[in-house]
């Protein structure tokens, strides 16, 4: 079988269990070859080839409806619903998505990209099937991290016992979330997949036994467990429980799917997979720095991810103040290891738990404690109400870092970080910088900490910046609630924040015209005097902003303007009301006419 | 034992079981004759009143923390720490608050108002104390439908297994949500709660045994359990359980508080209490009617509630389109009883599931069903990161109704209804409206359905339209998406929507002046044509919304005129940054400077 011929899974029927398994080989070495070249999600895809080529093999798609939770470990699907020759484009402009995607095919049924919104999905997909009286059945497939995230727990819950919605619920167990998981959840799944002995034995079974033998044993071994084992939590919710099982053994995997397949009751499955299987290295990354893996970068200058600064940074803080750190999930992404194992005390990781890692923050405020929460942007969107109902409506000192704030790039439309500012704009209290440069940044968290008794948003990109981790030390310098005006001029003025500054200085430069271009590193509250400064100038105004301006800092400068009857030609860019796709970072802001050429274009435009 | 005498609950230490006894009856007294006069949560507060009688006994407030989700069940607590005299206030301008607040009370340690942070608020407290090494325990009293919202389960999750903290879990089951629960967890507890015959034993023996056997008998009870009985969820996920115990037998209640405060494991402790306890209408109301009482009201006008309008609009729609309803646990409070009885295999109750409930809809939706999901504008908080990227983000045909839209009144500060269309606005694909009157209304929920096909709001305030019931029918009409022009005037023009404009009609005609006053019902997008209409008046322009305008229409507008190089003289009138209390509409309104004093004076000196 040459993989690159496969145009969708119905060629699987045909196949024996050890073609299947040939198979599975195949596309394990293609994917180790393939996503080393163009990057993405390694480890995920590696841990699920078995159970994706059952899965097509017993159901079929798109009439059974395959759902998967997040979605970056369908890469597999991908193969087998005939995409195997764009992922060469993997993630880059105009190329595959690293994620599920109406656009690529009807075997895509849900887009999603943050985690736990499966089973909801699956339930939404059941009820519509009964609704338009539809054949085929609902599959969700969803990591055990996902599963301790709380919209899981609510769909978990109601569906278990759902008169009409009849789901099949395939949990697959690779005992790591990005980073780990943790809670009892994670526990009890630990309890149920410590033996691997009885995992080892069934597969016996299935090989010399015939079927109706093994229904028979099953239902003798099912009456035995209602007797001596205990119940867990997914036949306490109503579900029949199945597993666990190797989810690298296709013929097991295939048995029990058929099993299932003809079940009148929403079942669980529960599967145990090695993240990163066939890949050495990835099989043993026990903290997840293979979870996504980056292409290989041809040179390194003397710069840190933007992460790394901040988790530096607080490390440097803890000897002017102490504080806690609440994380959710993301250790390895934000940089916070080194931090986690220095200040045990003083740092947990909650898992994909959004809402209570603010909700918690608030709380800890309350009782006198500094709070540092780092959250990416699009994920700080899970925790909107928290916010805006515990951190900012009470007015607690919960200082949010927002990673990824921006056009984030390869990941796509459900992991831009567009929409922060303005969701964070309208909540009362809240305080919103970004700094320009590596100095800035510590000083801009250090003036949160120290000087803010406010909710304080300090938000940065994706990416990294200048900072030689060999010579360059973190130093804090206070600072004043102030923008900065980085260049004077008389063309007009250009207010921005952030890293866009240096692109909007080049751009000036190249076009031989002289700006004032302000640093607006405090967002919100804006700095009147600074606005009074440019405005009376009665120059024309750019403000650019690398994000979603429905509420950010245009709306408050014209808000001002209008206050204080200014009337200045003023323009914005930005990325309003955009979905904006997967692509490399420049090649994303050309498309959005956000580059050099779409700026030089808006200037000349307005100051002609 | 004079109730109104009551300072502190140290004076509960000295009292005997009898005393406790009869302060519960004389404080269900006073809460059935105080609440049925000042309006309030009748039925979840006499359900609590030997619970908190039970704690306040056991734990040292504030020494040990208590923490009530939601908090509308608290009215006990605040009589125990002595806030009876300001009971006549309750809910009222500058009276007593209808939620815990920290500004009343040393004992009030945390502010909540939405469903299911109890136990993450805890986690925080506990993890506090950690830090600080003082003393004190924490416990969280939560209702058995707010332990099935998703952030509940997030944090009971982390709690079981947690290494510092060691919490107390009261769950509060009174076998309904603010309707009624559902699903699995709601089917567990029904399970473990219907041995009844258990509790009485056990109260039995508590009375006539001695401490020493009660603690043998319970470590055998334990063992036999264990081998015998099956695991519950709360052990499954790290808890000591202790229950179903009754939550009107204050002995026993005292009797495992006790045992509780000395363990040193996470606990959960099921108590079964009766909403309404003590008072015959609401302990027989199984809808939840009783929910909140309202002051009795002294006319009836030909009104109706705006809830009851769209559910009234939804039924007639079904004549002409089959949708599907989500409703997320407000059945009583939407009014979409009667529809839930007529179209059963077209509604869903999900419960306090606002996140699961907005990504069914968006599955459904995918899958061809159009969809409604009505939320309160508060609880739509909960599903941002849903509705933005599974509903707005893939441009789903969900129509979104958001009840008590703008100032709530008496529920105060986490229930007003302020950001829902800054929070919606910056949502690509999203369209937004608000009705001015019933007809209204109706032909917009038509348009969203009919004329559709993007993720549709349809915004909507607390309190009653000119509806009569005996006269008036539904009768839909088709509708243009544009403004409309109320009234044509010379000195000012005023932007606004929703009943605000009856409001300014009356205040410029009180005034003597003359106003064009336009209905912006399309609040998103714009319209353009009746902009350039108000603009090239040149007349003056006050934009007037009853919500923050962080991203709401004012900026919209400002961004027209910004782009269309306008520069009448305009001015808004909003709620920003605001942190807005409890009281009567009216009231509020005027404390907000937004009532007809506050609307004349900016007028003034705007044309002025």
């Amino acid at each position: 079988m040459n993989l690159f011929d496969i145009k969708d899974p119905s060629f699987l029927k045909q196949m024996n269990i050890k073609e299947l398994k040939q198979l599975a080989e195949d596309i394990r070495l293609f994917l180790i070859d393939s996503i080393t070249k163009t990057g993405g999600h390694l480890s995920s895809n590696l841990g699920s080839v078995e159970l994706i080529i059952a899965l097509h093999y017993v159901f079929n798609s798109p009439e059974d409806v395959f759902i998967f939770d997040v979605g970056h470990q369908a890469y597999v699907h991908k193969i087998l619903t005939g995409r195997i020759n764009e992922f060469h484009t993997l993630r880059q402009t105009g190329g595959l998505s690293g994620y599920i995607n109406y656009q690529e095919s009807v075997h895509d049924q849900w887009e999603s990209g943050h985690a736990g919104t499966a089973l909801s999905a699956l339930t939404g997909v059941l009820y519509a099937k009964h609704l338009k009286e539809e054949k085929g059945q609902g599959i969700a497939v969803i990591g055990d991290a996902s599963m301790t995230n709380g919209m899981a727990f609510e769909a978990l819950n109601l569906l278990g016992t759902d008169p009409i919605a009849k789901g099949i619920v395939i949990l697959n167990d690779n005992e790591m979330s990005i980073s780990k998981s943790v809670g009892s959840i994670s526990k009890t799944l630990n309890r149920i997949r410590s033996n691997r002995l009885f995992i080892k034995m069934k597969r016996f079974w299935q090989m010399i036994l015939p079927q109706f033998i093994l229904r028979f044993l099953g239902r003798v071994k099912r009456g035995l467990r209602g007797f001596f084992q205990r119940q867990n939590i997914f036949e306490d919710l109503g579900y029949v429980y199945i597993g666990p099982i190797d989810g690298h053994d296709i013929r097991g995997l295939i048995y029990n799917l058929k099993r299932i397949k003809n079940l009148n009751k929403s079942v669980v499955l529960h599967i145990i997979t090695e993240k990163g299987k066939g890949h050495t290295e990835a099989e043993n990354d026990k903290i997840g720095n293979f979870h996504g893996v980056s292409k290989p970068s041809l040179k390194k200058e003397a710069v840190i991810s933007w992460s790394e600064l901040m988790a530096k940074s607080m490390d440097e803080l803890q000897s002017h103040l102490k504080t806690f750190v609440i994380m959710p999930a993301m250790e390895v992404g934000a940089a916070f290891g080194s931090f986690a194992k220095k200040y045990k005390d003083r740092y947990i990781d909650v898992g994909i738990a959004e809402e209570h890692a603010a909700t918690m923050a608030a709380s800890l405020a309350h009782q006198g404690i500094p709070v540092y929460l780092p959250l990416y942007a699009t994920f700080a969107q899970r925790a909107f109400d928290q916010i805006l109902n515990d951190i900012a409506r009470s007015n607690h000192h919960v200082v949010i870092g927002i990673d990824r704030a921006g056009i984030v790039g390869e990941d796509g439309s459900t992991h831009q970080g567009l929409f922060d500012v303005s969701m964070f704009y309208l909540m009362p209290n809240v305080k919103i910088v970004m700094p320009y440069d590596a100095k800035e940044a510590s000083n801009l968290l250090y003036y949160g900490f120290m000087k803010q008794k406010n909710p304080f948003v300090i938000r940065y990109p994706r990416g990294s910046v200048s900072f030689d981790i060999s010579k360059d030390s973190i130093v804090f310098e206070d600072i004043e609630p102030t923008w900065t005006i980085l260049e004077e001029g008389t063309d007009l003025s250009i207010i921005s924040y952030g890293p866009s500054l240096d692109l909007l200085k080049k751009t000036v430069k190249a076009m031989g015209l002289s700006a004032t271009i302000i640093n607006a590193r405090f967002i919100k509250p804006i700095d009147f005097n600074l606005c009074h400064f440019v405005m009376q100038s009665g120059r024309p105004v750019l403000v650019y902003e690398e994000l979603s301006n429905a509420g950010s800092l245009y709306p408050q400068i014209l808000k001002f303007m209008a206050e204080q009857k200014y009337s200045n030609p003023i323009t914005s860019m930005s990325i309003t009301e955009q979905i904006v796709e997967h692509g490399h970072y420049e090649d994303v802001l050309k498309s959005l006419g956000m580059d050099a050429t779409g700026i030089e274009q808006t200037i000349q435009k307005l100051i002609s």
